[in-house]
């Protein structure tokens, strides 16, 4: 190990860049013993030189190329926080690696789409291509899988990965409003983007899981297999029945070994109200692990913000000082499978069906009827109040069942005449 | 990197040791492309050679002196999990380090007591000294404490490290029987050993604070400075009085950074019904950290048991494969701190009484009185029922005060003659 100091090029001073730099300076001391050398911002690249960011840089070289602060010789390593999968992001870390320089990245979208070609490039250069910031923020979740949880077998991994998703859901189930007017608070509070749809849709939480698989089961990064669905379409209705369930509603990344490969999949869930996962509140992340010796394991933290971005940003500059050295994807490229990927399509799970029904003799025949028809079996029934003629919701729970066999189910139901919106179906886990 | 295989010192052929060979076994390759080359069992020691232990011992080979097997010059990293303070064990260890090999231990009793002079050996012999399995057996802690968080300065660290103290007390809670009863089920069921006092005096939790603490605020480990009370005392009424208040009991450590220094404490708690760690239930364990800028993390898993222990083991063994490295607790030796230790006399926080008093009028008054004169200020207070001349419970609950000055408070109480046994106290604490 060398004395001198690691010289750290920041590209990006965004709410991570800039939370990277104070952290770096409040704690120096402390991270200099903990990575054995000090560990120095000398250069920094953003859009705007001489916007206020509530940091000092005095001091540090500017470039307005944050390619060529990657180029630039003074500079050991690069730490990206600009975001955005392709453009500057994405040339600056290809600079980095070809010039041999470790790269610490926050850049999740990056990650999925081209995680496997810069794993490669980074292994080829024969230098670190480091990303805890990426998934769930302050909570060292890739170190716990990469290395922590490495002996393990990994049966299946589950998580909370988008705060403000989990805001919003939190923040519906406590309050009784709706949807859209508590994203507007969201907005207003700062929790969710003026363009939520990246958040809300859950391709952010998509991106993460699709990291997080790559670790897992030692399988190349492959954002397309993921199955997406966001929250848009959680109804306060949902939330009030899912209450009366025992249920509470996540958006939850989960991906599973089965015999015939490996499925991802990202959408609103109905986890008992004793899952760990249902205590995880507000903007607050989780992810759970199931490895076939250790168990299942959960970490919980904060999962975006400067403080804990930068927690896990530094933490990978003290493993790069320290000479911690790991393939990104904790091993080799050469050793990574293409494991078939299992299509949502072939899910077997429970599910709740909320359906707007006119209140008329029979429909419930019917659609039971038709349940039956595809083998699709009931738990519960829920028909609140009685409304001859009117609109009515009509709640059903399923014993586990084929995803696919309840999409025929539910495509004849919607057809029925008394049958006034298209069926919500919610999938229920028992995580 | 080497590709030649690191060759295993096996030390101890117990519940670890042999949950230790058959992971190795069952997960060769796996473990191989994660760690970058083969971990191979090459030499084992235990007391008894003959034993049935459910793995096989072929091609293994056997040294009756686990120093002797530290010295073997055919072994390249020795795991230590024999278990105990001193004797073997230590000698083993001290003999691994002299010869420069790494060391793997589970020994929770001996870097508690001896850790500061083993890592000051290991780093003088510039090898690895490893110790994922001592605390919280699967869950990654210590790499998310040394690693993971390196970049923070700790606040606090809290954890429930006791598998045998949790399953008792989530039993007790469950079935509202007494503590003897479910200790005694407990080691029918083999949660608990045949002499459980290891485990229910708190000794084996303070053993891992102590270990915690070191990692945490960066001073050497000094199980001495730990404050240990364990939960023998914890009746079925304060179990049933704790639900009442909305609150759980858990035998918890907690070690907290003040201005003074550092306290460090392991003793029944009351946590808050809605906390996360009232919902760690029966042989699970829990680490909650806090960081400056990476705010709460939370870490939960099995904290014992067979595979969770080796999933550890094993992991250390891959970092010394990939020649991860760090100092053993985080930082060079030089600059860990001997930071004060903080009394469990100058704790300030808020407190349940329960006393066993004569119901009969005044009792109250005089007790309010002697709380009084101490600044003790109460919170609430339960008397059910009446019956009058006979023992009744009375519960009250402290706002925060001094515990110094509760105790003193006590000490009087005590004296009453309506106080007919002497009070209990647990703290309660909003973690």
């Amino acid at each position: 190990m060398t004395d001198a100091p690691l010289r750290v090029g920041l590209a990006g001073l965004g709410t991570v860049g800039a939370g990277t730099l104070r952290l770096l300076r409040e704690n120096a001391e402390l991270i200099a013993a903990r990575a054995g050398r000090k560990i120095v911002p000398v250069a920094v690249s953003a859009r705007e030189r001489m916007r206020n960011r509530g940091v000092s840089l005095d001091g540090l070289s500017w470039h307005d190329d944050a390619v060529a602060l990657a180029r630039d010789p003074g500079v050991d390593v690069v730490v990206e926080v600009i975001g955005g999968a392709d453009g500057i992001a994405r040339a600056t870390v290809e600079a980095a690696l070809a010039a041999r320089k470790p790269v610490v990245t926050a850049n999740k979208a990056m990650l999925a789409l081209h995680g496997a070609e810069l794993a490669a490039a980074a292994e080829d250069a024969g230098t670190p291509l480091a990303f805890e910031a990426a998934v769930a923020g302050g909570i060292p979740a890739i170190k716990a899988l990469r290395e922590g949880l490495a002996a393990n077998r990994i049966l299946r991994v589950a998580g909370i990965l988008n705060g403000t998703c989990n805001y919003i859901l939190t923040t519906m189930r406590d309050t009784g409003r709706a949807f859209a007017e508590v994203l507007a608070e969201a907005q207003a509070h700062g929790y969710a983007e003026a363009d939520p749809a990246f958040d809300i849709d859950g391709i952010d939480a998509a991106h993460k899981l699709a990291i997080l698989v790559a670790l897992a089961f030692g399988r190349p990064v492959d954002f397309a297999s993921v199955h997406v669905e966001g929250i848009r379409h959680v109804s306060a209705l949902d939330i009030a029945f899912a209450r009366e369930l025992d249920f509470v509603i996540r958006l939850v990344g989960i991906a599973e070994r089965h015999d015939g490969g490996i499925s991802a999949r990202v959408h609103p869930v109905m986890v008992p109200a004793a899952s760990p996962l249902a205590h995880v509140d507000g903007v607050f992340n989780a992810v759970m692990v199931e490895g076939d010796h250790v168990g299942r394991v959960m970490l919980e933290g904060r999962g975006a913000g400067a403080g804990p971005t930068a927690s896990a940003v530094v933490a990978d500059l003290i493993d790069i000082a320290r000479g911690r050295h790991t393939p990104p994807f904790g091993m080799a490229a050469h050793h990574l499978s293409a494991e078939p990927s299992v299509p949502i399509a072939r899910r077997v799970g429970a599910a709740y069906l909320r359906l707007m029904v006119v209140d008329r003799p029979g429909v419930i025949a019917d659609v039971s009827a038709m349940l039956r028809d595809h083998v699709v079996s009931l738990e519960s029934m829920i028909q609140r109040g009685r409304a001859p003629g009117a609109t009515v919701p009509v709640v059903l729970t399923t014993h586990p069942c084929e995803e696919a066999a309840l999409a025929a189910a539910l495509t004849r139901i919607a057809k029925l005449d008394s049958v006034v919106e298209p069926p919500t179906m919610i999938r229920i886990e028992t995580l």
